[in-house]
């Protein structure tokens, strides 16, 4: 989702194990031109920058706040037109500015803190190296937590070739630590959809060098495989996929019989769900808030549509707050969970008039539409955290008699004939994504997970996986652990990942 | 749970559905002659009373506080050799005292005001008479709850005759109502085992009229048809089971191909299983521990074991009162969950000298042995809320060198050699059961399902259920609802169970 | 205001200093016989008690719900018409039952557990007994708590006759079990008025034994020596007073320069004034509804009128229970906190025909008057926490169109034409005091704090303490302290008093 | 305190009522020259901006976090060497660039949002024009917040000239926006000390132009007039002084007979005591931590020194994020308090070691001192949120062996020599005034009570105020009001601040 998609536009062709080419991939690039058309359609003074980011769904710049005050000087070179080399004279990479590598190594360092599950597996699984011989290619986020990820797979033995699964969100130095570091990356903020496609080639398209596990987090780069590459999956061990989209497509080849390899599906372990939504949005609802609007929460009226584990952590934290919460919910379970936590069931349209802060979290459409809008006082933010960008019905405030005003980033005020405006923010995407930051900690056990599947797949035994996908077995999520795995365990009272 | 169990000593014969006798049920009574020698060696003078709550391994006197006042200078005679009448000079019940019908009534209005659900059904039902023809027996807690229940049922259509599904739960005073109401009720407070069966026989055994339907909650009742008149089977058109033990029973007869007729499992609907757990242990363990210790919360160390449904409820509760509030817990997603609600995770042993409560919740053996005894510190309050009376080893402080000192009804003092003493709640049992109430609107979620299923299972089509457990159907259980269906609602911001 | 307040009835006469009266203190009988009156108005079956009862302005029977237990069976006989001696063959005692004290002496022993400062000042001071050569009077009410207290003012050197400062209140086990010791105590529950003028004389009227310290909740002892015994105070060193109208009529005294030696007030000490409203009701909200309602607090709507310290007690008590609470509020200063703290302020008529639960502490008068008790809902829980029992009209409830029904002890069901009941607590008074206990250790701050009182006065040098009307020095008031104070103190991390 | 105070090297002489001058003002240029010594002395890459920071004890920079991103590319010229005009020609202003004005102009209408009262107050009092003929001078933080109020006085009739009183604080944009509104304001963010003087004394030295009222946050413009135009309060009607440094001053000049014109107290209402310590800090805490470190609340274990008000916020705030909170204090009240709300009272000491953040809230010196930061575990979190700068002992961290990194805007590593790093956040300045917010609505209580107070000397009758130091009139202080004064008001269950 935070990639362009080729599946959204359906009837996407596959190579076959065998090679052949089912279907050409032809409406692929049609679909990024009517992208585009959309997109350049809104008047906009922020340019290639807007574009961006509209294509991504959702802004990443947040993961460093500090990343984005050194970019705003940077020349505007292409950095496939520039030559760097490293302070070794490696230069098998393409990112902005080799430069920014002391800073880069600072935000790395950060992340290694709060990362104690994966420092540890370094520190533990050094010795044996449980991926020598291993050759990866990554297709990720390229951020500081992502650094330490790939600093942990070398440390086992791993070598890496990486690039970015989203146009917008690379930290352009920690790309250059990385490439200072020896790593082969080709990636930086702010592509074009060629130069992404271009990044992911350069990482597999190389004399000498064939790799032989793949980490994806959306899967284009494991299409782009299938594509171009398909015979590479002969010395291919396994694909581990992190995103809903990434492995919705696994299962679309599995059930089609195209899978090649076996794969790893890391985005539905249990630890996992529960950060991402429960406990990771009860603070980013806040952290978004805040950032964006610097709005006070005690005294405010909110009302939050759905009370899945986002609504959850949502309505808690805005509670503990002292912000008089309402909820709409119309699962009856959750409607009961809700009503013995305490919160006072409303149909939106009984508050809609009175509340300061609206927050979708139903995973739905169309929730919040424009009838709403009409109706609520001046003033009202509205954002939302549910699993996509359609809860909002923000296309039916591009009317005429409507203005818009980016007072922020992120920001938009829309304002009524009658003077009246309300705060939307991050255009009703995903606020938590766009306007604040996903804990390193958070990011930590993905990491983790990613890390400890590739060890299982790469030293499985022949047989023990097939040409299927699959969830990491449960003794490394979350639960008792074999030799490559992990656990739960308290140390000190407080808990912590460990290695075993 | 609550009732002699035969299952438990394995071995338990059933008459099968053509009435040939598989087994002969001998063990059973030997099982309860060695309980008896088991309990009578405990030198206690509460004599029968002991004996009685030691079986039931559970007091529910505390359902109403107020009815064991009424008791206290009741006469001894056992309610079998007395001839009473109602004020219609009806004579087919057998209880404690009819007198106490009024005191009765008041008891069955005030449950009916936390039964809305309930009292919806009858009103709503009332005029189709869904039950016409139903004739019911039963075998339930006999308490103002359980009143609202049968008077709901017969409002329905349906005839009611009813035993208690426990020698010692019963309100005499409600089931004098009930007597003088109308209802065939044969239950009294203190009964012998003697007396139990008996009760069940003269609901079932009576000339002239033979059920259709039975209403269990612990499946003795059903083993009593089984075992001495499994004709009657025959016009039988289902059960409808409410305990874990009575689910588990019809469960091994299915499996068994010795089911008769459809019987409906309402213990593991959703909403109960929330209501029974998380809600409800939330309030009552402030509850039980207030009534038994007066205890200031505020302040205090408190260790809970387990951090399932339980134990997040005992825990979420006591730390809203400003209590610290230690956990412990194994399973890591458990585990991952205390810690990221602020709970500091600990082992047992490294805090047992400092705490001032330690509450179980684990569902295991043997949590609390007596080494962690040995070490807590004077006045340590220890306790049960899990879902058996082993997790404190209470065996263990039956030693000479410890004395033992009743201070209180529910509550010991255990007096170590040093002059140290702990305070041991419940004798070890479920404290929610023994030492607080279970709050009506819970209970009213259970007897709501009851009556759901109940009008399922006589009103179902043929085919629709065949000699198999169920589940209550799903449009039943919390979610949109048929004719006899119903569901959870908002109603004026308010969530309520209403009846379509 | 637990006892009969002569001050009331204004007018009242005192003694002066020199022994001459200044007005005779007629008006009091007719006072009491007025009471009287008015209350034989009300039909009632259950007689004297609801008399008491009614003079008492509330019930403290809840102080330990284990003695009501025993005294059902108790005869009727008056404790002034029993012949009762200790095992030491001690008669210098008027109590219920002397048989009773070694059930008494159990209470006595659970107080203990959570009395630890004054345990702590047992044993730190009984050395050096600070307290020899005290003979000291006490009138207060007689519970384990003030067992505790005497049986450490006697360890400290002391010694003490006691009696009840209110008819209804003394715990008979404990007044055997005090008597047993050798205490000279003279108390039983349901005292009639006569009684209680007769005990307190039994104290200060003896032979042999003049009192030089005095210890009152209330004023009655005080102003019984003023009346009766002027002379005494020539002895006196200090009285020291724990009670609102007992402190009122001390600085009435003192104001008219009739206050003849030094009183301590140790109402207005900050940690008791937090710990009697805002920690103490936080907990005894919930365990007042629940002992007498049983009703379940998830999801109820709850209004609380007024946000001081009660109030935000009960506020947050209730939302940590998950119910909704809505907070009323004139003060604009609390408003805010209320606002702040998430609360929804409304009015009253706003939100009274949906609220479950009402609550009142406002400290005001007619807060919850008439027209609103004809709107709430059927069922609707109606109570008062707030300092007096004027809150609810209680008064517009007796009219002939309503009836009313006692369903258990405390909870009378208000039943209006049309069916409709609401549920009142405590007859409109103060429900903590009425339907659930105060925590010993709450107890135990006041108990603490009178002994240092007591300790300081006696020991006081010559003209520290003139004939004034004093607070406890800060230096015991919770702050450093010197060789007779107290402090507070972290021990293993946890919040105790000690003594220094 | 947010400016260089003169006060603190003592001796500063003022200007009597008379205009005779008491003594030189000669220590004051050798303070500051002083301070840029020290300042100078610390090795810095940042420069400038570094210096100008440690001056002003507090970055507000983060008052709109979009302003600083236009700022970087801005031009050095100094704005005092710069023509500029507004779009109306007129240029009585100095500012850093009139093009940002658009800008500004939103920031002032995100504002005007989350400042209710004010906008009532401009729109209920505009008609009489209370304050028609005040000419106002201000030296205040130029922010949205001020602009707001600015416009506020200038609709109710005032003319306005304006300064910071902050050498770093000011919004460029928002000066831009107010100086294209027509008002004198002078100036900029990053003003040097000569800029800083001079830009006040242009607001005062103006021909034809004479203030008759003083706004001043600091005391530093009512110093500069007392020192160089002590004439002007021969028609000045009185003083509104905001911070506690001016009050301070204020109050020293009352008491030596110097001050000239009634001078009004707004710090120490009750109200702005509560938003800008309780209620403000528990948001604050969060939003600063996240900001600059992006750590994950849930699990993490904290120490909070201090539990006052603000010790209060925090920890209540991060408890209910799922911290596991201990706290620290020597105060016995407070210690009771927090060990009633839960909170496990512990030395530093016992658990410096464990915690993997610590907040100072004490206002006293030295609290975590080098000896604990040296036993802090690797990635600790140290930051303060008391009242002073002093609480942590920054000064003991710049040592030969310690390696500090500036890792991101606000945030140091301090690297010992085993490689173990503790993350030091705005170098121990406050937190919440260097790296969150102060919420709009928190600003908008105190920007009401100062034009109240406006209002009121403005037009007070002679003699109601002496030369002497008021706190606002209680009855403006949210209490029921008069003409000019406001309340605290609930409209739609919702409290706000309205004008009478």
């Amino acid at each position: 989702m935070k990639r362009p998609d080729p599946q959204q536009n359906g009837g996407e062709a596959f190579v076959n194990c065998d090679g052949t080419v089912a279907e050409a991939p032809r409406l692929k690039k049609i679909q990024f031109a009517d992208q585009k058309l959309e997109f350049n359609k809104r008047p906009t003074k922020i340019g290639r920058r807007s574009l961006s980011r509209s294509i991504s769904q959702s802004s990443t710049d947040s993961y460093s706040s500090a990343a984005s005050y050194t970019d705003s000087s940077d020349d505007e070179t292409s950095p496939r037109d520039k030559q760097q080399k490293n302070s070794k004279g490696n230069a098998d990479f393409c990112i902005k500015n080799i430069k920014q590598a002391d800073f880069g190594r600072r935000e790395i360092e950060i992340a290694e803190q709060e990362m104690p599950a994966l420092m540890a597996l370094r520190k533990r699984a050094q010795g044996e190296k449980p991926l020598a011989g291993a050759k990866i290619v990554g297709c990720t986020h390229i951020t500081a937590q992502t650094a330490v990820l790939m600093e942990t797979l070398s440390a086992l033995g791993a070598q890496c070739r990486w690039a970015a699964c989203n146009i917008y969100s690379t930290q352009n130095e920690v790309a250059a630590a990385l490439a200072e570091g020896g790593f082969s990356v080709f990636a930086w903020k702010g592509e074009s959809e060629d130069d992404f496609w271009w990044c992911i080639d350069r990482c597999v398209n190389v004399e000498g060098w064939q790799p032989n596990m793949i980490l994806d987090d959306g899967g284009d780069l494991t299409h782009w495989i299938y594509k171009k590459y398909p015979n590479m999956f002969k010395k291919i061990k396994g694909i581990v996929e992190e995103s809903v989209t990434g492995v919705h497509r696994l299962y679309q080849l599995s059930k089609a019989g195209k899978l090649c390899v076996p794969a790893m599906n890391v985005n539905d372990s249990v630890t996992k769900q529960k950060f991402d939504n429960l406990y990771c949005c009860r603070e980013s609802i806040l952290d978004g808030l805040k950032r964006t609007t610097d709005v006070m929460f005690g005294g405010k009226q909110v009302v939050v549509c759905g009370y899945g584990e986002v609504g959850k952590g949502c309505s808690a934290a805005l509670k503990a707050m002292g912000s008089i919460v309402y909820v709409t919910e119309i699962d009856p379970i959750c409607a009961l969970q809700a009503c013995m936590d305490g919160f006072r069931l409303v149909k939106l349209n009984e508050v809609i008039r009175q509340v300061d802060i609206v927050i979708t979290c139903t995973g739905n459409k169309n929730v919040v539409v424009r009838e709403y809008m009409d109706r609520m006082k001046n003033g009202c933010i509205v954002c939302n955290m549910g699993h996509s960008n359609t809860e909002i019905d923000v296309a039916s405030l591009r009317t005429p008699e409507l203005t818009w005003e980016r007072v922020r980033s992120q920001v938009d005020h829309v304002i009524w004939p009658d003077g009246k405006r309300i705060v939307l923010l991050a255009e009703g995407r995903l606020l938590n994504l766009s306007c604040s930051t996903v804990p390193t900690f958070v990011l930590s056990i993905t990491a983790t997970t990613q890390a400890l599947a590739l060890i299982e797949l790469y030293n499985a035994p022949e047989g023990r996986y097939k040409q299927d996908v699959y969830l990491l077995p449960k003794k490394m999520d979350g639960g008792a652990a074999t030799r490559s795995g992990f656990s739960l365990s308290r140390q000190n009272g407080v808990f912590v990942f460990f290695v075993l």
